[in-house]
């Protein structure tokens, strides 16, 4: 039995990992993918996204584009980060194939609305505009999720964008608080969780030696990716963020975390786009996400994602 | 020339007879209703808006079902203002046809991209979910929006859901700030306008006496939306708000205001929901919105609306 | 019968004018003058007010320093408004005596506590730095104040300083908050008011008339405040805001007004500083302030002020 | 050399172990108590401020009362958590002498006046009304002040009053705002560091086996201030908070922290009086806060702690 998957994302280094992971994972069914304006802008993650797919002989995958904004903010784009790209670090080449035609909000909702309840889960790697947008629009499809996975947010390591908000939740505030208060399952994939999860130091070479064309283009990606987090945090290695979200989809025994009420703030003066999570259960309000909040064996995620890697031609 | 016209409403019997004047006016071709959560919940609005469209005999105008609820908060239905039906006050017939299928938004998007630059009006009559939605969806109308004329708001008269909130706005701010930033060209008819344009006293009469049915159920609905207003403000009449907005889109020369500076208050304690109108331009900020804050002529504004109505059956 | 009062002002060219006509009103008793950051910076307030009062032949009326900063936010001087010194138009003669040693603070306190209840009357005319002070640091004071009248804030005329601020209340929004919540009897004269009073076209030329050194002084101010006025609001003449609010005190039967709840927007994004004024009690707060929103005669206001100014030396 | 501090209280258990502390430790020469309204109400806070300094044979030192009241927002006390005296445990006999006439701020200003600069250190271990009304009625006393070191705030461990906020800023937030933006060089003891120092387990015994009046007291408010904390974390022991801070003060070997901007939110829906601390520099905002995060030996920190306490009587 596989689990049927949509992933929203802006790829992004970290994405492209989280998706080849998805894609070589045979407990997932990859239905499409679906981009948002984010780590770059819309027009550039779709291509990102076809590049990466077909790099992955899964060129039979769909990408629809979604929003090319947040719901209420303007875009925020990190070319700083990420690169002109958003996939700097190797020479990918031209995708054979576009995006299909129709919104990425209409893939969502007519795709759920074709499902049985529960059916499929909806990992989403990104500002969460789309995912807000299809529900809003259409609340019908709450019960057809049976999972969102998100990464995003923080709460004990703080943000990184400023010091109580991450990027994902940040650049669309109020998405995320649509989509924590849809009654939707939920995961969060934090920063709490993902900086308990760096990468082995010098990952890159291993990736390289798999002596394939995704092999050379994680590598290379790793050495990209690596440059600006460690020299912003003083670290000798990172985590592979919406890399780590959909490892914790997949082997949730390696994730610690608790079941627990969680808001984002959208009028803060100083921390507008924190995930507010209530840890110790405070508020009163009752439990709608899963926050991770640590991983018992970063070492034994990394091996098992080379494993997954290893698959892809 | 006719303009062709969107109009987005929440019927409600002040809607009734801003969509009664719009299929009336010569001028105006109705592509379509889409309806939205706000007065009424939204499974109520389609109904609503059938019944009053095959009433004035003009059922061949599609209706279009939109968002349940707000972007970002709950909905608000306000049944002690417009009744359990929204248009109580006469015994409207059943509709012989339901709304199409599809969204609202899909409506919207796709009827202004198949038209050219400019082409349409939208009237906005509602909680401005639909409006903000499609804006945000997809961009690419903007262009072709060559205005949106919306009722709501309030500055120099306060509001009436809070002091400083009008309902439409108030329901749905992130959504009324999303069309206000959207670079359409944009004409509010607040309260400071629609106060300013009171009905006659005892205006149920002369509808009444129209002998048509449009006319009785116009008579009607007058009868029974100024009980809660009058008591509420202490008045002998009450403004139709949504005709009033449709009235500053025929007849604009009985109308005044100044193009300035209008944004929503987000994220204020006591004043979320609040339109603050830069009326002494002190802020620096671009003018974004024609604010018509009076009426030179309220007698002849309802005569004229009198005489319109008089042509429906 | 005379009734003791503290007036706590920022001079400022309409603060002098109040003071003037509070000095020469046979029914109040100044007791002290209390200084604040304001329209002019703190150290620049008390030796304003000192020459005020020396000039009125009032020189025994002592000057207290208060605050130099609002609670929570920086100081915002004007001498775009009223010059460099403050209070600007006429070559004022320096003092012959400085402030009180001590801080206003303690003179506010020590003095109610010296009195009967309700005996005193608190006319603040600045932003209420002090006055909230005072009521924080001794609540007992509370029951001393008989009234506290202040000019500031603005509903239905919006705001001087930001579409929904006035200045007073800007500048320290927090403590308007603080002495609305207090429990003492307020009356407000906010913008509502005073542009509804505003002087005769050409008022400096009466005061002149008069012959003696206050007036002309007072011609001399008169003429230097109405050019950033209404060079700013395109106006023949500009209200003496805080001179309206002394008016008001002293001839209540010229002013309209309701009794109603108020509360200060502290959080807002666009808001902050706003007096929101819940005119219609629909917020089913407790009311807190006499609201005065007009002036039934402005003409017989300024003319009965000529009166008084005419009986300083 | 002993350092003068003056002790800003509102006792509280751990109150009084911080005091205890500050009078035994041959470094610190105490002022002062000054008491304001926090974990009790301020009728109380003197009066167990006295019973615990002449427990301690230090009935010498003046105790002066502060505003009964957070500037802003209304009182919180917390019998809840610290009994209905918020000394609970043992029977303190009652205190021969009274506080002294006046009022906290005065003492504090006055006190400050009179020394060089920078030789005062003042201990902040309540909500801190007193020291921001203090700071804004006489900003003189900022280059009298050496440091401040205020128990409150927790960033990476979030909070104790709500996901986001610790209860000493939570209380009064705008007072910390104000406090960490006055340019005094500032300590912050918060939970990071505080929740890093748990008491040993079963602590009471050990300070009962003192055999002294002081040991007795310490010995029952430990059992007592242990029930509440332990039940509601699940812990088997819990830090005494604010004595915690003193031994920052003391023994700044034993904690780690950094140096880096520190703000509170005082406008959030959900984080208001979150202390927002800029561990990654990431707003480029000037560093104004020594953020203790840490403790590399609590054991050695209560053994000390109870070295000193046994010097007491």
């Amino acid at each position: 039995m596989t689990t049927p998957i949509i992933i929203d994302t802006d790829p992004g280094q970290d994405d492209a990992f989280a998706i080849l992971l998805a894609l070589a994972a045979p407990e997932l069914e990859v239905l499409g993918l679906t981009t948002v304006s984010g780590n770059v802008p819309l027009a550039q993650t779709a291509d990102n996204a076809r590049r990466i797919l077909e790099c992955a002989g899964h060129g039979h995958v769909p990408v629809w584009r979604g929003c090319p904004a947040p719901i209420l903010r303007p875009a925020r784009p990190v070319p700083e980060i990420h690169g002109d790209t958003g996939i700097d670090g190797w020479d990918w080449p031209e995708a054979a194939r576009g995006p299909e035609p129709g919104h990425a909000v209409d893939f969502i909702i007519e795709t759920l609305l074709g499902r049985a309840d529960g059916e499929v889960t909806l990992i989403a790697l990104a500002p969460q505009t789309n995912v807000a947008m299809a529900l809003r629009r259409a609340p019908e499809i709450v019960p057809k999720l049976g999972r969102i996975v998100f990464m995003g947010g923080g709460y004990f390591a703080g943000g990184n964008m400023s010091p109580a908000a991450e990027y994902n939740i940040m650049v669309d505030p109020e998405a995320a608080r649509i989509v924590l208060g849809s009654g939707v399952p939920i995961t969060a994939v934090p920063l709490d969780c993902t900086h308990a999860t760096p990468a082995p130091v010098g990952w890159s070479a291993p990736l390289e030696a798999l002596g394939t064309t995704t092999g050379r283009a994680c590598g290379g990606m790793m050495r990209f990716f690596e440059i600006y987090g460690n020299a912003k945090h003083g670290t000798k290695s990172r985590p592979l963020h919406d890399a780590v979200a959909v490892a914790a989809l997949l082997w949730p025994e390696l994730f610690t975390g608790k079941l627990c009420p969680v808001d984002v703030e959208c009028a803060g003066e100083l921390t507008t786009g924190m995930t507010v999570v209530d840890w110790l259960r405070q508020t009163g309000r009752p439990d709608n996400c899963l926050w991770l909040a640590g991983c018992t064996d970063p070492g034994e995620v990394y091996a098992r994602m080379l494993k997954l890697i290893a698959t892809l031609p």
